[in-house]
């Protein structure tokens, strides 16, 4: 007898999973699942982002929801051929349910469910305006009331946030915000996005100005508009700034630059939130029904206290605040804190003529940035990955795939491969003081993303002037206090300075809550960010998704929005559809709405 | 015995082909071809655009110029599979030269080559940045002389054009300018682009408020960054104005606006332009090696002088300056013309709440807009083309396959049949006296646009208002002269006005020459536009491609590019090779360089 096809495996299970969840039969399409198993949904199944892991959390929400969700028409995809290897059989799948259309993933073992990615991909009745469905532009025939595209925008401009409300307003106007404004212009959802620099881009403009993404161009998409051929791997600061002015203009965002959020209040009996704005010297009273805080996933600058710090004379910043090197030729300057940002300041530093001292805290995971690129995202993001076929949307739902439980057992083989192709350059770092570490159990750089949004280097050079001694190390003591002209350690060294940088990370996006909204919704909702991993800096219980990002919260009405270029692309797409489906009145029936542990 | 494959059959033509051609067997190549034969080269064999017709034409061409071009690596195309019907065999090849790479297109009857059709693609050593070869962007490493892209960029466009000298100049900043200085860029040919406007898509901008593409999206793109898929398929002019000007941007092109050029003179003996310009208030010489005129397909308006015109009380405008219907609400309008913006600028007015008249002084050619996509265009460009993996680049490779002595064969049968889907609507034209036609031989509107770029309406709605009488129509005389306060036409018909607009075309782009270089050089270089075949407003003798545009012409270093958007990103690629390869020092033996017929 021949074996069978991958794709006839898949067909099989789905044939029975479908027809287990048309007829309501939970036993039976629980039992498709192996014991080891995870579903993870984004947005299709629980209104939620959601990984119910093993037979009785799938029994569970399958319980709550099946009757609400109705789910059908579960079939093979047949533009992406299944495939199988190392006893895995892996496909792909569209469904749908009462109100939407989903596209999922499946991975097989013996037969049985091992993962299952359901996520919803349009709302019926409301699908985007693009491909086939695209506007027609040109109104043809003719309307002596006509009003042409630029008026009719305009007139918009004009109107919405004065004499008609938005039903989202979005704090932020990053990449997070303008990647989600898109979506939600396309839904025909009306949003203001507030942003308190003068142009779209300035986030990254106000950087130090040797910044270039550490994420290459591949990873780094926004929706509808790709960068591209020609794109830089990785696009400096400045142009990545253009690109997202001539995007918000071109999506035709309702982009309130200039613009601060001074307070922003929900009242639970109008269900609608009172957000004042100062925008053009004047204050604005908004009343969106939603409101997303896209502030940056860092949150706020983090410096810390430091007993001195009134009396130093010199200059200090936070990494935020950094211009880069140009005022500081022949200074003397500490930088506290050995991250993406320390370093890439510190060799902007010693290239500007300054004498650089680094001080290092504690342990840091270094990635060399063309092994990293290979190793680590080249079979997802990668032109090679183009090649075979996979395209960023593909590799978004691939990585998605990965229940965040098991997702470091992929990610640890990968970086002991790093840690041998880099054996020499680990061992001259670590000769030369570095204090280095892989992660909590060995899983690298995006384990470290995901769990604390931070501990790491991707190195494009600096690592090379820490090891030959022009960036000055100081490793393994935390500061004391500062003098009037210098920077002293607790293990008693003094460091003369001019500058002293804190490239001391950020604090949780729950602090942009608290100042905007109040204490008590803060408190509320809780700690933004984290898997619930109970490694250094996301303590657990599990969560099983990133708290509080893209998804309901404890506070009704509020969302938070943000990550690097990818998750600012990629979850935009479910979050944007919750907010669509509110906007139209649609039931939303959440499962599994995330508890709070913490309150920061 | 079973039947050849269309791709085996390519093969065998292609592989004899290849032989004959390395081994500089000029008869045997010939005698691959049919009697009834063309080869159709964009630049690859001929450093020139042209087309040969009949086997002698094939072989002079060769005879001159095999030699030089040294033809290689002859094989099918194996990513665009063969196909066959109607006893014709089409497939798509690559191929190399001595210094670049290219591909190419052939249809076979009977074994033998009927069509074929090679293009240049890149230079060898002189590839483009992109995809494999994308730029890094971040320098990784470390360089105390580092400069951010932004100070490099900022650098290069305070000195480009002052203390050092662009390669190329381009005249006109409209789609023509931008899609060619975009390729140029790209190539790392230093370029600067003149514009009198304030901003890259003013063109546009400043036309009749109404207007919108008459061309679809798909037939759209520019060069790079494709229009996404949620553009409208016809653009109002205020968002194609937008996307130029972000295009501009991202594109990192020199584009001088509010820059006036004076005049250009060659050197002969330096080989050097002195072009003058006025930028900011203050007269700058530039000194490029290359000149290219992109003023606009249309060149100079043309307005008909009339009697009377002195004494009439009202407004006149040409179609070019009018701004749209607001100011016209309850006056009394005459527009002189019917073809696309006369019929635009009717409908607009009606709308507006003019009185309007259209006086139509010759037959028009009139498709409905709808009818055009689907029968005229959708094979190549449409979602359709699309989803049959006919993708732009590909559309437009099959499209300039199609030699132009026989393009309207393939042609009239499209119109007769939207004559017969129309032949209500047609018949209601000319019930209410609108003079039809189809072109001389009944070949429609592609053909009419490539020989005289004029003749025609794509109807968005402005002939229901022709047909119920809403725009009156007075047809088959010409203008007499103007009164006071009319517009007497040579049948002694009074037409009272208060604004009378001339949408009475534009002259040939020869007149820019004219009026930027010298009568001298712009007679030398003759009209421009129109592929000479002796059919109103394209006088013979036949020329086979469009006269002067986007090759070389009589008067050395001075180049004509533009054309709609399909041919402004299509052809930029060859205009753009022909110049980086003279940049480079390569050699580029033009064949068949056109002789001078016509003075305008």
């Amino acid at each position: 007898m021949l074996e069978e096809s991958p794709g006839t495996r898949v067909d099989t299970v789905l044939a029975k999973l479908g027809k287990a969840l048309e007829q309501g039969d939970i036993d039976a399409a629980v039992n498709l699942f192996q014991a080891d198993c995870y579903w993870r949904d984004l947005v299709a199944f629980t209104w939620n982002l959601k990984t119910m892991e093993g037979q009785d959390q799938i029994r569970d929400m399958l319980t709550t929801q099946l009757a609400a969700i109705k789910p059908a028409r579960l079939r093979q995809d047949e533009k992406e051929p299944a495939s199988a290897g190392a006893g895995v059989t892996e496909g792909w799948f569209e469904f749908e349910t009462e109100v939407a259309r989903g596209h999922g993933h499946i991975r097989l073992r013996n037969g049985l469910i091992w993962t299952l990615l359901t996520t919803m991909t349009e709302l019926k009745g409301h699908e985007e305006p693009k491909g086939l469905r695209r506007p027609l532009g040109a109104e043809h025939g003719h309307d002596p009331d006509r009003k042409t595209w630029k008026e009719k925008r305009e007139a918009e401009a004009a109107e919405l946030g004065y004499t008609t409300q938005p039903y989202a307003v979005i704090i932020g106007g990053g990449q997070g915000g303008i990647a989600l404004g898109a979506r939600l212009r396309q839904l025909g959802v009306p949003t203001i996005i507030i942003e308190k620099n003068e142009r779209p881009g300035d986030s990254w403009r106000k950087r130090y100005k040797s910044l270039c993404l550490h994420d290459p161009v591949w990873y780094d998409h926004l929706p509808y508009i790709p960068f591209p051929e020609n794109w830089p791997v990785f696009a400096p600061k400045d142009k990545i700034g253009d690109w997202l002015e001539m995007y918000t203009r071109v999506m035709e965002l309702n982009y309130w630059s200039s613009t601060l959020c001074k307070s922003a209040r929900y009242d639970e009996a109008t269900e609608e939130w009172t957000v004042i704005v100062e925008r053009n010297g004047e204050e604005v009273v908004l009343r969106p029904k939603q409101l997303v805080l896209a502030t940056g996933m860092s949150g706020k600058p983090n410096v810390p206290k430091l007993e001195g710090q009134d009396i130093f004379k010199g200059e200090q910043q936070h990494s935020s605040q950094h211009p880069g090197p140009d005022a500081y030729r022949g200074k003397k300057v500490v930088v506290i804190g050995s991250n993406n940002s320390a370093h890439d300041i510190c060799a902007a530093l010693w290239e500007g003529g300054a004498d650089v001292t680094m001080v290092q805290r504690s342990s840091t995971h270094i990635v060399r940035s063309d092994t990293l690129m290979e190793i680590g995202l080249g079979d997802l993001y990668s032109e090679r990955a183009l090649a075979a076929g996979v395209t960023t949307r593909k590799a978004d739902l691939i990585f998605a795939s990965l229940p965040y439980r098991i997702m470091h057992e992929f990610q640890i083989p990968l970086y002991e491969k790093m840690r041998e192709r880099d054996a020499k350059f680990y061992a001259d770092l670590e000769k030369a003081g570095f204090m280095l570490d892989w992660g909590a159990d060995g899983s690298g750089l995006f384990m470290k993303y995901l769990r604390r949004g931070s501990g790491y280097y991707i190195d494009v050079g600096a690592c090379d002037l820490v090891i030959d001694g022009s960036i000055k190390l100081k490793s393994g003591s935390d500061v004391s206090h500062l003098t009037e002209d210098a920077v002293v350690l607790k293990d008693g060294t003094v460091l003369p300075a001019d500058l002293v940088v804190y490239a001391t990370g950020y604090g949780s996006m729950n602090g942009w809550a608290a100042d905007l909204i109040s204490k008590d919704v803060a408190d509320k909702v809780g700690k933004v960010w984290g898997l619930g991993s109970d490694t250094p800096k996301d303590p657990g219980p599990w969560e099983g998704e990133q708290r509080n990002m893209w998804k309901p919260t404890q506070q009704e009405a509020l969302w938070f929005h943000g990550g690097n270029l990818h998750q600012s692309r990629h979850y935009s797409q479910y979050l944007s559809l919750q907010l669509k489906a509110r906007c139209e009145g649609i039931s939303t029936p959440v499962y599994g709405l995330q508890e709070r542990h913490h309150l920061s």
